[in-house]
């Protein structure tokens, strides 16, 4: 099988391109002196090849082939083999990945994807709503009523806050039964289709459980911040859960792994079916150069996988609707949360302004 | 309860100090305008404080409070309260935390720590040595006859190499058992008391699989890297897993949260029993100071906890013993994987070498 491609931006003199280059080779496949390797099939088979490497600005780029074998088809080697131990050399950073055809076929993919989403929340031909429930710490009533207030305003997807968890004050499995209800009450009353996607959190056991009461009490989507359960968890998870995964960038900035190859393309190769970016312009300093890519990686043709949902989000406004739908495109998810509950008693109409501006 | 107390480096002006701390504050609890937030007890008990600001040489460091409510007790949302959505923001970097008293009873430690590793080697009063089987792709058989090179030279830990993990060549179970049969085998012989610690990895259904393995055929210890199978994982992984575990530094590294915060503190906190960290001089970039203060934090006393074995590695050699065990005093393991593995057919000799270098 072909090898995987991985694009690493050195920051280093140029003259020491090739041993850097073979240097990061060694480091992310066979990780030991090649004078010390006999066999001819680990050194033929095994050991990255360095594919390219093309002078920057500031350093240069190396592509290097990743046999798939050594990932085992599993999504935590996979993580280590493209970034594990270069992650501690700070002069590194990885910038793309390409997959051999075939190789994608070993991780779920988005299941739904855009498509999926549409089917769920009966949304056709324009860019989706999306808003949070906040602050955390409040009582379930509380968010139980904020969800109403969402829902006769025709939002198309509530999500938690991705720091509600599975604290005290809010614990998963009351807090899902109170929300969901209370959105289906509202959507019984207005005929909507307002979905709400509570947050997942913890290890392996807590996502199960996570899991069965949200298929026992009808929740339609999943709130899952990939880095912070853990990626092969974020992938386990998928067997349990039939709707469709929104993945949260909570602690995946902090790598030096470009955003786009993280929320764009490895998040929705294990699964994700809408992933949520810090949008330029608001708390975060992503540029709209890399907006663009995140959105453009997230969709486009590839392995034959869905295309997953984007969702520009991070201190959005409802004045930035028509910008965003410009610069992403029908097949995104706006999400804004504390721009509509700054809005206080206003909060019904702020949101129905919302939604109307996406519809127009 | 009082706050946890994380610290932050933000490299801004110094006169947005101010603005800046308090936006920190906003981010990493209720992440949306105090305005909108009519609770009391949201406000007094669930966002963060801004417990102070001091000027640093190129910006400013932030100490905020962390509700200790707001973690729900649990590693990945511990993660997030800490360094969830502040991750991307590429001027923000957490360089300390301090647990306030208690809150570390709701995380493992180390369950064996220096101590109970040193009780399993059977090594008193002076460093530990280990070494990894390398290269991954390698047959069993070949592993294993490695693997009874090192136990007969008496090394005292043997790891696999972090990149063999569950690949075809070598799946865990059938590597496990042969790798650890050559090493009892050649204890039988030395009367020694060399163990063997195969890596774990994928989800936690493979873990826990991984688990029953290991505890069937009296696998020792355990070697995890918490950040690639997920730190939540990593906490759960040890309900199954009688054996110390030791931690390996893939894909944690150049994260913007200092190394000592990561591989010493939360590592530990989140039960690591040993922890490996690049020492400098190698092949990665870290520096004498941040070597010494992972050490340093690894086994200060702290909150009731076992004290974490610290193992330098990453591109070390038998001439860097004496400067090693200098550096960081006999509660240490030294691992030498290439180092010796560069031997080649003087594999034994230069082991046993290693071996009585460290035992001077």
């Amino acid at each position: 099988m072909e090898r995987i491609l991985a694009t690493y931006r050195i920051t280093a003199p140029e003259s020491e391109s090739r041993a850097r280059a073979q240097a990061l080779a060694v480091e992310q496949s066979v990780e030991m002196p090649l004078s010390a390797i006999t066999d001819e099939a680990v050194l033929r088979d095994v050991v990255a090849t360095v594919e390219s490497i093309s002078p920057q600005a500031k350093g240069f780029d190396v592509v290097l082939g990743i046999a798939p074998s050594t990932t085992g088809r599993e999504a935590s080697q996979l993580m280590n083999m493209i970034f594990g131990n270069c992650s501690m050399q700070p002069e590194v950073e990885l910038i793309d990945v390409e997959l051999p055809d075939g190789f994608a076929k070993s991780f779920p993919g988005p299941r739904y994807g855009v498509e999926g989403i549409r089917t769920v929340t009966g949304v056709k031909g324009r860019a989706l709503t999306c808003t949070a429930l906040k602050p955390q710490g409040s009582p379930i009533e509380y968010l139980a009523r904020l969800a109403r207030t969402f829902t006769l305003a025709g939002i198309d997807v509530i999500k938690d806050d991705h720091g509600i968890a599975n604290q005290a004050i809010h614990p998963f499995e009351q807090r899902v039964v109170a929300v969901q209800k209370a959105v289906s009450d509202a959507n019984r009353e207005t005929g909507g289709n307002t979905i709400y996607a509570p947050t997942f959190s913890g290890g392996g056991l807590s996502l199960r459980e996570q899991a069965r009461v949200a298929n026992d009490h009808g929740v339609k989507m999943a709130l899952v911040a990939p880095m912070l359960v853990g990626i092969p968890a974020f992938v386990e998870l998928q067997v349990d859960l039939a709707i469709p995964v929104m993945a949260h960038p909570a602690f995946a900035g902090a790598t030096r792994m470009a955003p786009p190859v993280v929320l764009g393309k490895l998040f929705r190769l294990f699964g994700a079916d809408a992933t949520i970016f810090p949008n330029y312009g608001g708390r975060f300093g992503y540029s709209r150069e890399t907006c663009l890519e995140i959105t453009r990686v997230a969709r486009e043709p590839s392995h034959g996988m869905r295309p997953a949902l984007p969702v520009p989000a991070g201190g959005m406004t409802v004045d930035r609707v028509e910008e965003m739908v410009g610069d992403y495109g029908a097949d995104t998810m706006l999400l804004i949360g504390g721009g509509l509950l700054s809005a206080r008693e206003k909060l019904l109409e702020k949101t129905r302004e919302f939604v109307r501006k996406v519809s127009l």
